[in-house]
């Protein structure tokens, strides 16, 4: 099983066109294209999906945790406010690694708090869409020492 | 495109029934014809839709962005703790308009504080179904004037 | 008895001067005007008063519990620390709709919170001189329906 | 009418897997069964249902208000920052039992409060797949004597 | 010099009127009636002065410190937001005793801190107009023994 | 039925030994005698107890609670910390008035807020001694108009 | 050892008499009666103990664990201020499980958080004297399973 | 336009007498000429002002914008509690410097806190009617260098 | 007069039984004996007691404000709650030194506050019974310096 | 100029020896080592340096502002307390990427928040050793993108 | 012993070049040469001196204190962390004026609060440059007439 | 290896010069030469540094890792601030017993916590130099029982 899961939460659809003074003008798809090129050299397939639902994140989060081997995870606006995709990623045994393309401790002070960190191995914040290929790497090496 | 989408949030399916002595007792039906009425009247064509899902009203913002002049937002319960919906309302072009029935600072104090309320142009709260046609009458003006 | 008061608080008489992009560049003297106007449709006669002394707002609004029927009320910076605003307002049988020339949600911190609007029927900010006039719509409704 | 509905929150689905050690080993379907059995002896008809999606367990709430007499519900991580679903609870005629599994005061800080339990008759916390049963009585007795 | 000045704060003067389940429906006239009758006993001139004012009310209390030789001071909602206050009590050498009607522990927590107390001799709450004739004894005593 | 309770909490014992530039150098026996002075011109019986004990204080305001119509309670300590004793004092159908020797809020900030003062009639707090016969006084009046 | 300790904190005595609207009618004594006849159910012999002191409650918990095999534990007005209490609780090698008559997170915020419950393996809450039934018959579960 | 406004708070007018350990023996009118003289020298007549209203002074600041090119302002008791000082402050176009006679970060909490101050050009604290002239030195620089 | 008081709080009698991983499975009877001879050795006679009383200790600790020269306070439990007992420190007139077994600033935030330590002469904690004798050598040192 | 500066924090220099179940077992030079090989591939000349001194470390963080073109930062324990290690960051124009070994989300509260954080390009925390070489990607990609 | 040490906190090197927008634009040695000019005219040697290091301020401090008549310190980021440099500000005998460029009341919120002004004589701030010889000034009038 | 070192934080080189009625009359040097002849009692060789840097006192803690058995440490100011001397106190293996000369607890509110405690075995505090010879006993006892 070598499946990587890439879940971005809500408004990420709108990447490219949302406030690109913040969150820059890479669109989603240019990211899951980089991502796979990525996946393709460490012989990882990177499956990505996209949702504005708490609830079908944590439905993919638990999905990931039967069919893949490690989880991307950019839970946008739900990252400083949902304890159910907190548990979600604490309830299966691959690795998540937390992105966000902002860095969020220079936002807004709400934004300074990720509930849902705390369960992941890792964070990567502030780089753009390149915290995505980041934690690509790092979820790499993570898997392969594990 | 001439089109205003009025946005009811959680719950608000209920209205007319539920706990009548803070909500009233007019009913989501009677308060969207009024709406559409007064809409006429603007040369405006008010699109009326509730949900009880967090995501669905997120991408239901991020359809009035594409395809309304404005929108009218009562985020209901989660006006108080979902940054998704303020990230969706500050993602969109379009104004919108928060609204609510209650006036939510004589409240409990977990409803004294919206987060959404600064990604939007304005505020109107505590008039009854009335803030809603007072709000499609602020929507109005400020398309008018932008 | 068919009054309406309209009672400006703090510095509101500076308006058009001070800091126009968050307050607008309409001055009161026009804004007064316009609500006059609005209240001959309504058949209401609008009486309007400035005062930045705390004692003297609240002097006028306990004038307005004796001779009108309803008190259209900007706090300016006495929103966020007046008690005895608060009890004024409560104070008197008369409706009492606080209104906002800015987002006060959308600016600092100390300007979030309201002490008044709980005392108040409802609340409408952000719209500019158009706050004014959404508000003696409102408050015409009230005492219709009362 | 003689239904009562039984309604489990987020990750619930992952019951008897996830996390032993805090949520025992017993699956969501073995509950249910024990709740069907127990609700036999009370003469009630047990209906059970599980969402990760805060909308979906408001739409459930609301129909629990239409077509059953009670409710036993687990809001899982929704327990800790869901106003909606307060709403919901608040919104309907029939009594409503919060359950744990686990006792939440006794772990992260952050689980100590729940938001929804001031709508509900009564909490039932840390006795494992036991709240469920001991709730059901709960709710039983509620019914009889209401 | 034996004046003794009975200080009436904000909205005070619509006592009797104003929400006589928290205040009573004792007029202000009949309480400085009572006090001036009370004061003779005790061979005490009892002045009388009710603001709205907290400008108004420092002056007087500024007066009190000039001719009078202690103040029953009632501040009504500058109670718990005025450092002024609080700084002219503390300038003056009179002993000054803080009264209110209603018991401000039992009513909405922004009114269970007074700014004013820790400057006066001491305080009376909860007891209607009784408070005012409590407090005129014991500045009674305090002067007499002082 | 004209019994008093005068109710003394921890410490208080030592009065006039302990720290007599906070509490005042007139001793308990003294205070004692002198309501029961004033008891008599008013036609009560005044009887009063001392413990340092919590729980021996809610055995007396419950037998209080039957014997006698009026309590005058010094919480001493347990003012600011005691749950136990505020529902002891609402659980009784008498009324109760918090004393204080010395003016609580012009001393430590934890000594700032009663947990009991909520429960209670009316609070008299800063006046040596005297507390106690304004207490006596301002309660001989509650129970004359009730 | 088939022991079960009942104990009950302060102002339970009153139960029936204080506050009926919040603590139902009836007495502790009917409780007690309730307790014994389902504990015979379950071959257990339940003794019933009120304390209206938190040392009292200290020592008996210490000799429950000495005597019983599980203990029900209604602190009372302790369950929120009393560390020592819950050191109690922690110090004894049998379950205790915490019940409460009321709801206590529907009630006033000082009541929110238990101190006590960390150290307990479950708690009951808002079913009236009921509360006490379930619990015992989670205790007799806790025991069985042990 | 040459013309310099000294603006004295709440209490201020009683300098000289009230708590001299705190703000010195030196009376408002001996301050007043010394900054009349270090005006002259400077080219800069010094108009200086009183009093006890957060109205007035409000006023006294609008008067400011109009007629002087630069303000001190002592905001007293005020300092710590008036959005409605700082409003005026903001919307004149005068630099205005906070001053204060006393250290107020070496004295009690809640004066710890200017809301006025971050609209102000600068501040001086702490060094009696020095801080006056101190402030006027700046002032002048910063006319002189606009 | 050469007695030392050492005084134990609640369920410091279970020592050496109760979670000895953090409180040691030295007896209480065996630190006795072991102040006791260390006492000998100071000619300072060492009289120990324990109770779960909060008004016992209170008792005790004015007992020792009579017969004893120095006390050594172990608060337990009552170390981060009781006010009452801090003032029975305060108002004694010999030294009080408060002892921890545990570093009680390692554990729970509830135990880092110590509401008694102020009113004492100082703090020895996290030596487990040692903790007491380090007391014992700095009391007998505190009254050979006096 | 191709210089990159990597800075270690305080006690970073026990890495391999230090809590291996938090920071892992590979030293700093280990660390080094990799980093200036992998600069090597990026054409990259890296510089480490550690220090245990604030002060030192502000020194070389404005030395790298001179002779750098980017840095990697482990501020270590300075991360949550240290204003002045932000304002040197913030004082220099070369990017600086904060890097963390452990996940500080998941840890003591205190380590929750980085003071320093909002002032570089973006963070790195949780994987270990690994953290740095993907900053040190991540700083490669900001260099040649400016 | 006449000299003055002027000592300049964190990242105070930079001046004239760092952030120049807050800061200004002029350089330590103009601002140091200004201050020994300016002594000159007060008959005082000024000694300035500038360290990244907190250890090495309060090195100087208490040098100061041993070899001047006063000290002008600017803590840089050390104002809101450093306890120790406010205790080493406390234990010399010598007056310190806290001296800030900017007016750091009107920036980040961490930047509001001053652990060391407390124990200077007095604060000038955010008048650039010219907070340094206003506080030359006033040292100059603090040592005259001590 | 039987070296102890003892470990003075900043300003402690001004003991019995600075602030005496807090500190005491007895220099370092003192102290230092009563702590070497007592750990010449015990077989122990002490070692004393004194310094005003954070950098330094974390290097010396290192050092003490490899060549001492036990450390005894006054953090000074660094107490309440410093997380990196913390980490470097939880970073070696020999026993740390943090020591005060004053009764931290009973001081301002800012020196009530401290950030090194919980990484230490035990505090002794308030007993002035008799705090240093306590904690060279408590830490004997620990090196002879570990």
């Amino acid at each position: 099983m070598t499946k990587i899961l890439v879940l971005h939460g809500p408004n990420l659809n709108l990447l490219g066109k949302r406030e690109p003074e913040i969150y820059g003008d890479v669109s989603l798809d240019v990211i899951n294209s980089r991502l796979k090129a990525l996946g393709d050299e460490f012989g990882l397939e990177v499956i990505a999906l996209q949702s504005n639902s708490e609830g079908e994140l944590i439905d993919a989060l638990q999905e990931a945790g039967r069919i893949s081997i490690g989880v991307i995870f950019n839970p946008g606006g739900y990252t400083h406010t949902s304890v159910a995709l907190r548990d979600a990623v604490a309830a299966i045994d691959v690795p998540v690694v937390e992105v966000h393309l902002s860095n969020i401790l220079a936002r807004e002070d709400f934004r300074h708090h990720s509930l849902i960190a705390p369960a992941c191995a890792g964070v990567v914040s502030g780089f753009g869409w390149r915290s995505y290929t980041l934690a690509l790497r790092a979820l790499s090496d993570i898997i392969k020492t594990a």
